[in-house]
């Protein structure tokens, strides 16, 4: 995508070195920054220079290539083995990532060159499924539509397009004019950070609301159709997904308007039959009492902002049912939130 | 109402000079400021050091009163005219203002005394009618109750105890075990700082949660009760409050959790037939891009939280319909919102 009107990948490999965006000095500064071995790209992993999923998925299988590049002769196997459980030890809840390491390992049988094109496989699938997400989900947008989003699942989360903005991407880039209000996403701002910054970066017209603002333009008939994106999806329908989630699909049905959920099928978690499975978790009050940003010198900085002596809670995800979903948009095309059709498109015929 | 254990009201006025609790130092540090001429009252009212509608008004019926006391003998019809004048345009559009300036003016006739006794009466009665606001929405709230509220409609706004707290007060005073879920309210947080703040001082539990948490806990049963303030309500019930309000309300309906609003009967506007009619504010975009508090030095800090190069849309209020609210808590007690229980509760008879 467009970074000051070039294109970009979140996170790429040439000749063994691994590049991405420092996504930790977004939306405030664009860094590009060089990894040139293995264990550097798992310190990236581990301290959220990258982040989301699908781009963590191809950071670790270009790590896994780079440590079968790095092996020595003597020892080698040894070598490849350790470095694979370091790479799946850095994230370790992320699905992807385990996934991406054991298709780079397999294919690996002594060839560095098959291990390293199956990497940029990894990447090239989960960028190829971004932008069919982006193709459906440009038949629900019409000419003026004005779209809400919540957090960020664009671009940055995966390796090029992202899921709830990539059908976005796609309305805008074939001609339609289109108006996006950005859910701020606090306590972390994702929407306010990265979401705003892809669409300024896109050249598509946008403002930041707070989340308190949704429904209220909902009503006022400003915002006619919802995107948002899926950590999780249950077998039912039911979507876990940023907190916040929950309250806007609420108030787009109590106005009528159509909400959406952007993922693809490896989100469905078929093992969990619903959203009541799903563990909420709960993160550190400090995100919610404290807010980073930067001052009027440009320097990061962290300030107080609730009153002191008083605590927060601070759960990251909802639950959002299956009922209040319109329609999951995924790259084999747009499926019912319910349980016969997620099995249908779920089943092994279906999947690449 | 409480604060370091000592019983304080937000203005008060002894012997000629009026005191205040400078709500612009909250919640990072607690001053009592003493303003001894009009004028200093006026600029108190003009820079916010107190807001919300009773405040304002009983500090500027203490202004009148004030310069009524500072009259000079000669000339002092001129100067209690052009004084009052003055009261008036510090904030034009609190009603409050103009009604607290007439009743003391009236009152005087000559007689500075007179004066004084109608302003201390005028702050006198929105403690009072604060007061029964509390008494009658306890009888909502039940032991282990948990709470939900949104913005700052504490007795900061007021002279003492409130409207959507004051119940929350009563019921903690009349040895109920209450729990209190308090809404950051972005972009001001109005919630996180001043409820939170009042809570602390008051030794009532709660915690601060971000504005997107409120439907996921009501999902899941921790709320049960939601009592929210009120900027104007329409003579058909309809309720303008600070954003967010509507989408609580929404989130609530869905969930059953029995949502009320808190208000004198003031804040009821005949003239107003719907909220169609209300004009919704849209403050600064700088007040959503970025945030005010206190550093780790302990100074007040400013930071941008939002991408550079995008804008924000920050409207102030919204209008939640009469269908959502289950009722509104006045001082006369509890009345439907609906035009025609509305009407009854307003009509001359029922004025005090």
């Amino acid at each position: 995508m467009l970074v000051n009107g070039k294109e970009y990948r979140t996170v790429w490999m040439e000749g063994g070195t691994v590049f991405m965006i420092d996504q930790n000095e977004l939306p405030f500064s664009f860094k590009v920054i060089e990894l040139p071995t293995y264990e550097e790209s798992c310190h990236a992993i581990r301290n959220m220079t990258v982040r989301g999923a699908g781009a963590i998925g191809a950071t670790a299988a270009f790590a896994m290539a780079q440590a079968i590049l790095q092996a020595p002769k003597k020892g080698r196997d040894e070598y490849v083995g350790n470095a694979r459980y370091e790479i799946e030890a850095t994230r370790p809840t992320a699905r992807n990532l385990f996934y991406a390491t054991e298709r780079v390992f397999n294919a690996w049988n002594g060839s560095a060159e098959k291990a390293v094109i199956e990497a940029q496989d990894v990447a090239d699938e989960d960028a190829r499924d971004s932008r069919s997400i982006g193709k459906h989900g440009n038949e629900l947008i019409r000419q003026n539509d004005r779209i809400a989003t919540h957090c960020n699942a664009g671009w940055l989360a995966f390796v090029d397009y992202g899921t709830a903005l990539s059908p976005i991407y796609n309305a805008h880039r074939s001609g339609k004019d289109i108006f996006v209000y950005v859910d701020e996403t606090r306590p972390r701002g994702q929407g306010a950070r990265l979401t705003a910054w892809e669409l300024y970066q896109a050249g598509i017209p946008h403002l930041i609301i707070p989340d308190n603002a949704t429904a209220s333009l909902m009503g006022q008939g400003k915002i006619n159709l919802m995107i948002v994106g899926a950590d999780r999806i249950a077998a039912n329908g039911d979507v876990a997904n940023k907190i916040g989630t929950l309250e806007k699909a609420i108030a787009a049905r109590y106005y009528g308007v159509p909400f959406y959920v952007a993922a693809p099928l490896s989100t469905i978690d078929i093992a969990c039959s619903s959203g009541e499975d799903i563990l909420i978790e709960e993160r550190d009050e400090n995100e919610v009492l404290y807010q980073t940003g930067i001052d009027r010198e440009g320097n990061a900085s962290e300030i107080l902002v609730c009153s002191p002596g008083s605590h927060a809670l601070n759960p990251a995800f909802d639950v959002t049912p299956a009922s209040l979903i319109s329609g999951i948009i995924t790259e084999k095309g747009i499926i019912d939130a319910n349980e016969e059709s997620i099995a249908r498109s779920t089943r092994p015929s279906m999947k690449r």
